[in-house]
This record gives C-alpha cells, structure tokens and sequence, in this order.
C-alpha cells in the first residue's frame, strides 16, 4: 500500500529486514563505528520509519540554515526544527570519518543503523536556538539541548538494521505510521483528530479530546462513525517529578477500556520525541510528525509545546495563519480552554460558558499533589479507574511513585531494546 | 447590501412601504378581497421578507408537480415542500376572481398583501402527502394538514402592504433573513450554526448546541470567537399541552443571559411557519430557511420534524447524502443522542461515550411532568433560571401554565398583530 506524508512524499520505511542484514554482515563488521545518544537514536528510528517523511537522514547545512531562516528545508518544503546528528571533532579525526562513508552507529551496545555521510559541517548552535526557539535564554530547556550538542554535524541518510524491541506496556501501543494508516484504514476512520500529550489525563482532557472530536469530524454523516482520536504521546527524556511513561500511556488507554470514550472512536500510540520547547515552531513539527501518521487534524491547546513565559499562549495557533494551509496535509484544530463551572456544575469550554468569573481551572500541579498523596480526586476531575492504573503502575514500573525519582531515571526498563546481530 | 440567499438568488424584501401604500390607497379599496388563514398569513411573511428565498410567492402548478416528483423547483433549484395558496372552487367564483388579478389579502380584519394571481390550478393533495410525507394515513398531523386544504390552489406573487406589529417578548426576537445577516456581520460571525427548536431548553439542548459549535467552527482560529449559534425557534400553531411560544424564546434567550452561553456567540430568533413534520423532506427545507437567514451551518438530531414512527430516526441525516452538496449554502451537522451518563456523571454524547448500558435519555414528557407539577428539575437537568423563567412567563402569558391550555389557544396576545392602513 502506498501512503503519502508530508511534502507529498511516500512513506517508505528504511528498515533493513533480518535476511537482508545477515547478508551484509561482513561489510557490517568493516564499518567505523560510532555510539549514539538516546536523542539520536530515537530520531534514527523516527526518520526509518517515516515519522519525519520526507526527511531520510539527518540534515545537511543548507537544510538547516533553510530551516532557521525560512522554516522549510532546501526544496521549500515546509519544515520547523532541524534534525541534526552532532558529533565531536575529536571523534571525526580520530575515526577518520569523510564524506561519503557509511557508518555504523551503535545503541545500547548494538550495531543499531548505517548512516550515509553526505556532508560534515558547522552551524551556530546560537543561531539555530535564536531562530527556531526565538531565545538564547540557557534556562529554557530547548536552549540547554541544543546548548548541549557536540560542536560538529553530520547530514546524511538514515538505514536501520536493528529493529528495536519495545518493551511492555510499550509494545501495545507502539506503530509506525505505515502501520497505524493501516490501522485507521481498518477501523474506517476517515479523519483522525491527533491528541498529543505527556499526561495523565484528566475530565479536561477528555473533554479537550471531544470538543476537538466535533470539529473534525465537521459535516460528516455520524450514523455510522468515520472520526476516530489518536492520542499521540509523546515518549523522550524524562526529568524528575514527570509522569512516568507507562502511567501515561495505560491510563490514556484506560479511558476507552472503561467506556469514558467508545473504543471504536479513540485509541493510544506514541511517538518517541526529545521535546525542545519550541512553542508555535513545535506545533508545526507536531503536525508534520502526525500528519505522516495518517492524521487529518491536530489539537492545539493553551500553550502548545511552550515553556515558561518564552511565548504567548496562543502563538502555537497563530503560526497556523502565517503559513498556507496547502503547506500541510494536517488541519489545526486550535482549544481555548476547557475549565469546570461550577455554575454550570461540569467541565466548561471558555469559548462557550459565560461564567468566567467562577471559572475553576484545571491545575496540573494540584491533581498532581493529591496523586502523590495517594488521595484519589474527585470524579468529575479525575476517573477512578485511571487513578487506579496511575497506581499499579506506579508499583509496577515505577518503584512505588507514578512520578519519575532518580531510582526510576537510573533503573527503568527502556523503552526498547535491541537484539544482538 | 446584497445578500444571497437558497437558489444564488439576491434576498429581497417584496414589502410595500408606508408611502408607497398612500400612494396606492385607492387602488387597494379597489380590489377584491380575501380573508386568509394564519398559516397563509404566516407564509406570507415569510415569502415577503425572503424567508423563502427564492420564492416570490405562492406556487403554481409545475413548481408543486416537480417538488412533489424531483425535489426541486421547475427552475431545478432544490425546494422540498410545496408552499400553497388553497382557496375554495366557489369562492373564486363568487368573487369572479381570474389569472392575472391583483387581489387584496385580508388578516385579522386588515388589509395585508397583494396578491398577483398568476394560475388558478387543482393539484391531488393525496399525492401531495403521498411524495412529501410518505403517507396518506390522516393520523399523521402533516397528512391531516394537507387534507385539509380548500379544493383549488393559486399561484403567483405576494406584496405585504402591512407591516406585521410583533407583540412582546416576540417583537425583541423578531428578525428577517437581511436584519439577521446584518446582525451577524456586526457580531463579527463568519459561521452561524442554527439549532431549530421548539422546546424549553434542557442541558440536553445545550450540549446539542455545544457540539455542534464545535463541529461548525472545524478549523477556524479561536482566539476571536468567529462562530455563532442562532437558536431558531419555529412559531406556528400550537396544541393543547404544548410549550407555549412565549416560554420557549424566553427560556432559550436565558441561557446566553445567565451565562450558560457566551453571549457573543449565541442570539435567539424565530422563524413562523406551521410544521408539516415532513422528517426529512422538512429537514431540507429547515436547511433552506436557515441558509437564507445567513447561517453557515444547521444540526440535524434524532427524529428531526419526525412524528411517530413515520419515519426512521435517522432519515433527516441520510437525505443530505442524497443530493448534490452545491445544491445547498449550508452544512447539515448530523448529531446523535446526547444523554446523562452516571458514570461519567456528566451529559455525554452517544457518539463518544462508552458506557451505552448506562444511557439516562433525556425525557421531555419526564421533564413537562415535573415542571407540570411545578417542581424545580435539578440543575443538571435543567437550569433553575430557566424554570423561573418557565414559571414567570407562565404566569405572565400562559394564563398560569407553561402549557397551552384551550384557554391560552382561545384568548392569547396573537404572535403579531396589523394596524389599520
């Protein structure tokens, strides 16, 4: 089956199968090798199985600097944040490491891909933070990323040999975009409204989900129902005091389970994803990665992918009015705010409900202290039985707390892992 | 301002102006006259201010042949109930009236209309029920209705020469199709999506409405609300037991007054016509009234302008999917039930909500019965300001019921009233 991704590009997956790999084993062994970042080897596979279409490597400089400057990549295809392979110098001449060789990059002691080199370069690692995060600011966290990268880059095509292993609860809700088009093909979803998260949820977010739902689904017939919801979460680094991932992705699987959504309507993947905070060139990215998943449209709430006070609250929606919308195979579909009244007695939309004065938002950091309490919240803020799945899996994964401690950062299962060759 | 309306036909106002008719005064005491029903007073109205654009007045017989045979006007133009003129056989022969008279209508012992007979014609009312409703059986109230009418039909068009005077609270509700476009244009709505009703409002309704913004706004930025919810209320006859007219706008008008709405995206108006409960062939021409009020967008629930078990509950969705979508300026939003989950314990959608086993509908006989017994619902039933109201306009228009009662049917203001010329 063809599928068509952004910038009008198949999907095409640059997986070597086994038989393939046991072939080229010899010419493997040859290879210089290098050891790669989780960053980048979550991005190794998000560009082998088409999360990133129609990007089959890492970026070269003139993709980068097109990126910074014109928010599209050298052939005008719209696109928001460079994905860069960085690397050391040091390591560059130690290795001997030219233009035109393949590499093997290596991951949790596996041969895990080859990289095509096609181009070594430099680019200021300021300028790509001042115009893809509009701040030099080291307290922001994007900043501090690319802050972080090695001073060298390395553009080039991507080819994994090693396919990665997901382990549970991952295993269930991990798809690639070839697979989850077909998935949506098979549920007869004709539009699918992408819900990305890192959260647990709670009644807002249901709610969040359905509004956006509606205005998917627009003037489709809905006797039989043809718009489904992929919450897309979004599995990186983790820091001390997030949900752990496994609580995150089961109690958004857990709203369906237990019939808080159809299960015909709404199903759970994830997208594995080193967050950089971008704000309104973020929600860009979200709706590229998720439109080469097979999604029609994307909510975009209050402060999408911001952080602190770097950007309006609403600059992730209004980036969506600075580009044409042909650019996109992905609909915005941009949220106010979602609050319990307690006037109405329920969760409120702010575009709709009068009662702003009496509006009760919902505070993360307060449903977060009463879960770390082990209290369980009230029914209409948060769903009993997603309380329980946070806390089975808060003794099953995470050593005793459904937040990350450092035990958890040091000890967690990974998310996946590779085979030997 | 130009305005199109059904039909890319420009929306004009076939009203004479207070001058004009001095001007003509002697020609009026001229004519000869006939004294109409409400339902022709009523349609003359709405033929008048191009409610039912693009008519320009009453139908002649090929235009009810083909709306009867092809859904459509002898022009092509989509056009799903035939608007009839019904006279009797001996009364045009006693008054010698001929094609191509200009005749007086009389309402309310005033003079009301000019009326250009074009054709004097006979048409089968049996198949006139046959092709709109689908039946002849004369327990269908449409069916009844048509059965009804005199033995001879006129065709041609009407000229209002008399303002219809709305009494209170109807005058403050009172909108033609150009004085709705233009309220819409200065409430800055490029969307308006119209909910029909001829109910109290229940929560029910208000999530109906809710939805169907969402659904109506799609991919429209947020940030300025740009959509609109027209709560178009149908006033026409009204039996014994029904809501009375006063109570309906005024308790949909509340919801925006007390906050359950915005009320920068929410108005209540009412359109005058006597329901056929065509199901869908009624739906249409819903659709077609509401596109010529300006509105973008129209909700279509269960059973809409159903009665019985005449037809299926989701026929009004279905026949949107039978005619080409060019053939209507509006969107239908097929809606299905919304109900109260006690699990979610919150109205839910049936299109969303898992748990179908626990569904709690909303009754509107359980809900009169309360109101009956003039027991306050609970909130999350129905708001308390809108029982107050219900009781206060019951009070103040419904000789102390929120029902009519024969007393109300016999002595109630009249909806409108004319001044002598």
């Amino acid at each position: 089956m063809k599928y068509i991704g952004h910038g009008n590009k198949e999907i095409v997956e640059r997986v070597l199968s086994p038989i393939e790999v046991k072939e080229k084993i010899k010419k493997i062994k040859e290879l210089k090798e290098v050891v790669i970042s989780s960053r980048i080897a979550r991005e190794c596979i998000d560009i082998a199985y088409g999360f990133f279409t129609p990007l089959e490597g890492f970026m070269g400089k003139e993709d980068v600097n097109q990126v910074c400057k014109k928010m599209a990549l050298k052939d005008g295809t719209l696109w928001s944040i460079p994905i860069i392979f960085d690397i050391t110098q040091q390591e560059i001449k130690e290795k001997g490491i030219k233009e035109g060789d393949t590499i093997l990059l290596r991951y949790q002691d596996s041969p895990f891909a080859f990289f095509e080199i096609e181009e070594i370069f430099k680019y200021s690692k300021e300028e790509i933070a001042q115009n893809i995060l509009g701040t030099t600011d080291t307290k922001h966290p994007g900043v501090k990323m690319i802050d972080g990268f090695k001073d060298t880059f390395l553009g080039g095509t991507i080819t994994l040999i090693n396919t990665p292993q997901f382990n549970p609860p991952f295993d269930k809700f991990w798809y690639t975009p070839r697979q989850l088009r077909k998935k949506f093909s098979q549920k007869g979803w004709k539009r699918i409204v992408a819900h990305q998260t890192r959260n647990v949820p709670h009644t807002g977010h249901e709610w969040l989900m359905k509004g956006a739902w509606f205005s998917a689904n627009g003037d489709l017939p809905v006797e039989k129902l043809q718009t489904g919801i992929l919450v897309s979460c979004i599995i990186g680094p983790k820091r001390v005091g997030d949900y752990i991932d496994e609580a995150i992705l089961l109690c958004q699987h857990k709203l369906h389970q237990e019939g808080y959504f159809r299960d015909d309507i709404h199903m759970v993947s994830f997208v594995l994803w080193d967050m950089r905070y971008a704000g309104p060139k973020e929600a860009i990215l979200h709706a590229i990665i998720r439109s080469n998943l097979g999604c029609t449209h994307h909510m975009f709430g209050r402060d999408h992918a911001g952080v602190g006070s770097y950007y309006d609250p609403y600059d992730a929606h209004r980036i969506f009015d600075q580009i044409p919308l042909s650019s996109l195979n992905i609909k915005p579909i941009r949220i106010l705010e979602w609050w319990y009244c307690p006037i109405c007695q329920e969760v409120t939309y702010s575009g709709l409900c009068g009662h702003i004065e009496h509006q009760q938002k919902f505070s993360g950091t307060m449903i977060r202290s009463i879960i770390q309490d082990k209290v369980q919240p009230a029914r209409l803020l948060m769903r009993p039985e997603v309380f329980e799945k946070i806390m089975e899996a808060a003794e099953h994964y995470g050593f005793g707390s459904p937040f990350c401690s450092e035990e958890y950062l040091a000890q967690r299962q990974p998310v996946f892992e590779l085979l030997p060759l």
